[in-house]
């Protein structure tokens, strides 16, 4: 294909960077793709293994790049900028990878000099193993991948499209909305399961043994990266203060209808839960008439369309 | 192979007691195997289907048999047992497939005619998928089989062989370290699943977009079946309160820790949580040294033996 960007700088190259990096070059988005982080021996990895066609550091990787990616944790990244914001044309566009977008959005673009571009992104892939060695051209297949809408619309396309390239669904969300919509289907999710993990502390010994499938899919995303994870839910802290009370409310409910004893309340109120599942499931809007606009995306040639709901 | 009870009759036929007659049948594990249910639609299925050598009126049906499984909700077991006693013979031996075991254990042998047995069992198998034409000769295949440690031992072998010949993994426990181990590990679970789906009637529109895998892992399970669910939880609700309590207190730490932007604490917060599931977790076993005696279980030949963590 032709390169949606020529030159795409990686900065960071773990287990997301280092599978942007591969997929851009193996797929063609990139004309020439260069990672860069300050760790040597993950430099020489990458270049060992082909993910990049060349490898530096920071402030000197970026020059001439159109497009820079931010793979660091979303801490890091004000820092990161701060350093190569001298060496960036004009006209390069910076992204990144972060799970949470209106600290990045409120932050990131006043460290840019003028003529280059932050557009937010966030490529829903990942697992619970991290770093380079497991890196893979194939994952962002599929993957939801949010684009931010932020006011640069044709920067906005372009890394649509290089999301799209990637194998991504691409998904428009304004920065705010995206953190509201990741607080309820990543965030809340994964604070659950963190703390019902902690409550195993009080689980009696070889309870393990009676541990079936369910228990195992329920506790997967608690296998999750702790620094990695202590930085995503404190960065979305406000958005996430709302679906936490409101679980920690229902979970009230429930075990006040349980201790009740009253089986039938009880069966109403799962019955309830699992129609509101349904409903706010992908899978769900299947089954339900098409009477609210969804919301639009952009479609693999960049152009805004329905958002599919079967694929 | 030479079957462990001569006459198996199962009452209700529904996922679990389908899959119970149709692996006896396949696996030779009952000499004759016999349907009941009062719906007559579902024992001529299961008849046109091979899953049973005969069916019947429950009352006439269990004449004869030496192995009698409740498989109906927990909250009908006590009624079905009123029914059949007076036509069960000396020596015959009811069990169950019932979530919750102590108000069984409490209820159902005082049911029984002099010289029957009751010994209470709890197969972790199953799906969100209900009803006979869902049963499999394979659903117990690797699934652990628990069977209460409730002094019958000669029957508990028994039925012991009986599970493990359908291909279950038998676990021993009383009934009250039974409905602790699952408190824990099943319906807990499944109750901060449904406090979760409940909770997302709060979520923005369009938020199923950024649904991922994790997503769908984690709410797997809040799509069971609410009347049985709600059968479960109120009936274990004594073992579970603790539990419950235990994850809200958890959700609540959590919580604080986030809103105060600690994201150290968060860190140190969530690697603890995860070292307490790898430890409470059955694959957790085997990267832990093996310094605390392990409960005991029985391997397919009946005898008791160490539980085996690898297999």
């Amino acid at each position: 294909m032709t390169p949606i960007f020529e030159r795409v700088v990686v900065l960071g190259l773990g287990l997301l960077g280092g599978s942007v990096a591969l997929a851009a070059k193996s797929r063609g988005a990139g004309g020439r793709v260069v990672g860069a982080t300050r760790r040597r021996e993950v430099l020489e990895d990458a270049l060992a293994r082909g993910f990049v066609d060349e490898v530096g550091e920071p402030a000197d990787a970026v020059r001439g790049a159109d497009l820079v990616v931010l793979a660091t944790p979303v801490y890091a990244m004000a820092d990161a900028v701060r350093r190569i914001a001298p060496s960036l044309a004009t006209g390069a566009v910076v992204t990144d990878v972060g799970s949470v977008k209106a600290p990045l959005q409120d932050t990131l673009p006043g460290l840019l000099p003028r003529g280059a571009h932050y557009v937010g992104s966030h490529p829903m892939a990942g697992s619970h193993l991290r770093g380079i060695e497991n890196a893979s051209a194939d994952l962002f297949e599929g993957a939801p991948c949010v684009v931010m809408d932020a006011g640069s619309p044709a920067q906005e396309e372009r890394v649509a499209s290089f999301w799209s390239a990637l194998g991504g669904r691409v998904v428009v969300r304004d920065p705010a909305g995206h953190d509201a919509a990741v607080g309820w289907m990543s965030h809340l999710p994964h604070a659950l399961a963190f703390a019902y993990a902690a409550a195993l502390e009080g689980a009696p010994a070889g309870a393990d043994e009676v541990a079936g499938s369910g228990f195992r899919d329920f506790t997967r995303i608690a296998h999750s990266e702790p620094e990695l994870w202590a930085d995503i839910l404190t960065a979305n802290r406000k958005a996430l203060a709302g679906p936490l009370a409101a679980a920690a409310g229902r979970l009230a409910d429930l075990g006040r209808a349980v201790e009740a004893d009253d089986t039938e309340a009880v069966e109403r109120w799962i019955a309830g839960a699992r129609d509101t599942l349904s409903r706010a499931s992908r899978d769900g809007h299947e089954l339900r008439s098409n009477d609210n606009p969804k919301p639009t995306a952009r479609s693999s040639d960049g152009r805004k369309e329905r958002t599919k709901t079967t694929s």
